[in-house]
């Protein structure tokens, strides 16, 4: 089979290697599709090296049907579609203790800390399966997991039907945001500096503001003057995450969805006065992908527009350069192309 | 009667005026004792004056009698024991409609934005006060106010029964959240850079870290490697905000307490990491008030420890100084020694 590789030194090399059974209690998956997300990026540029060393196979925004099955698994069928949630906890850690497993202290993620789907066959516990329901296209179903990311961050700021919202970005994790805050029954606007973003943001009929422009004024208007409910930070700017708690009202929310590697300058005079919250998010739980498969089968997640375009396998590196140099949105990995297994 | 007037340039000044009788729906108090907040104390430094205009009477940490009633007033009689929750909305502003009314987007503080307590006779309008039992000292009930403050900080942070607090700051609002968060059911340590106050804290009972120390290898143990459930981050210091979310736990809570004039790097990362929570946290609610009175009536707060000396109105620039200097807890303000009224 074919499997890409993390070679260090900005490099994806595609090789041969032979495909191993599942072992018990797993199950080997035909990799159909594969996303490539903002990580894998990270990944390629090296700031991941102490976590991901060459050579790893990485990814983890991936769809497939089950092609076998380990001994002791029950439930599953071969050619069962099927996603992962890519996330192995050690359930007795302090925060797996509280309920908190997703944010597991010791978690393993699966396609960075351990082998991912880019390969022909993947084997992968059988708790991790998601299952998914037919009329789902695989390549649609490879956005389940950045719409997880994006469900899960709009349920934990708690959004209500008519509440306001700002998301900072409009990138591919922006408009999975803004996409599932307005099918929570959300009223949205993006912030986007980017001029050619902004169009396509548009045409999905989102309000979008040129982050140049006088935000705050637009949205103290747009909220009679009491601010925004909930302000997603998904830039990763600096500038942006000082500028955040300004759009929101007293006692609002802000969710920290972007990765600051550096401490960031916060506005705590603001969040002091006005008695915000500020909350961390990261990855999903079991019902974050549940409600994502429905809401990507539902067609509420502007699937198509979000997927720039599909490569085959061996054009991987083209799809790290073009996403690299923000040409393009959500770019998918066709991973059965030119497999021979 | 004697009033004491911010004079500008650090000065304070005492001068006697008439005392005015109340106005419809007000209660004329005879001031017992006021304390001296770090609020008074920046109102002296005069990075406030563009708030506070030389020559304001200040002053909201008190006790008082009622010395007259203006008209309209009912369930209120001459010699009431009583303090004052200094706040006045207006009641339609979105967060006041939101129910947010102790920030009002247009909150009257009083005693910074309007005239407060150190004054032999102060009026102010019956619906801010607060009753207080026979049963409590009119120089313990001083610290009311304060005491509100820091059960407000303790609720916002929703401590629950056996949680452990990390106090990071052991000045006077520091100790009082200590005391709270205690007397709710909380485990607390106090971590503070003063050797004197730590002694002073440490024979309250509780337990005092030296913020030189490794303080986030001691909260590791403590916790059995889960972190602390709250972080009140209660000194300003900016090193302090920056190490505030080492101590904390996944999905654990940090309430920004002090007052940070300039924006602060905050390590957003670990808010990511472990879906911490950030809150500003401001003034009270009336159920605050309520609460502190019943903690200061039952000797949960340790009242005496806290109050370093009561000192004459005519003295009141010594007591400024020796607070500016570090020297004192809290110092409280005989508002009726020397009076002829």
């Amino acid at each position: 089979m074919l499997a890409a590789h993390y070679a260090g030194n900005r490099t994806m090399t595609v090789g041969e290697s032979e495909p191993s059974p599942p072992e018990p209690g797993q199950v080997q998956i035909s990799v159909a599709y594969n996303g490539i997300c903002g990580t894998d990026l990270h990944i390629l540029s090296g700031h991941m090296d102490a976590r991901v060393a060459a050579s790893a196979i990485i990814g983890h925004e991936m769809s497939g049907t089950i092609s076998a099955l380990g001994e002791g698994v029950e439930g599953w069928a071969i050619g069962d579609p099927v996603t992962v949630m890519p996330l192995a906890w050690d359930g007795t850690c302090p925060a797996c203790l509280a309920g908190n497993r997703h944010i597991c202290q010791n978690l393993d993620f699966v396609g960075i800390d351990s082998p991912g789907a880019l390969q022909g066959r993947w084997n992968v516990d059988a708790g991790l399966l998601v299952s998914l329901p037919a009329s789902l296209s695989l390549q649609h179903a490879a956005l389940v997991e950045p719409t997880a990311v994006a469900v899960h961050d709009v349920r934990r700021a708690e959004l209500e039907p008519g509440q306001k919202a700002v998301v900072i970005g409009g990138g591919p994790i922006g408009v999975l945001i803004a996409s599932v805050a307005r099918s929570f029954g959300g009223e949205v606007v993006v912030i986007e500096l980017d001029s050619k973003r902004r169009e396509r943001i548009a045409e999905l009929g989102f309000t979008v503001l040129d982050a140049r422009d006088d935000t705050v004024a637009w949205v103290e208007e747009w909220t009679q003057g009491a601010g925004a409910d909930v302000v997603f930070e998904v830039s990763g700017a600096a500038a942006a995450v000082l500028g955040a708690v300004d759009y929101a009202k007293v006692r609002g929310t802000l969710v920290v969805v972007a990765i600051h590697p550096e401490p960031r300058p916060v506005n705590l005079q603001r969040v002091f006065w006005r008695e915000l919250r500020l909350l961390g998010a990261r990855v999903y739980q079991r019902e974050d992908f549940d409600t994502a498969v429905a809401l990507l089968d539902s067609g509420e997640i502007p699937a198509d527009a979000l997927i720039t375009k599909t490569v085959p396998l061996a054009e991987i590196q083209s799809a790290f350069d073009a996403l690299t140099g923000g040409e393009a949105m959500k770019i998918l990995i066709d991973v059965q192309a030119g497999q021979e297994i």
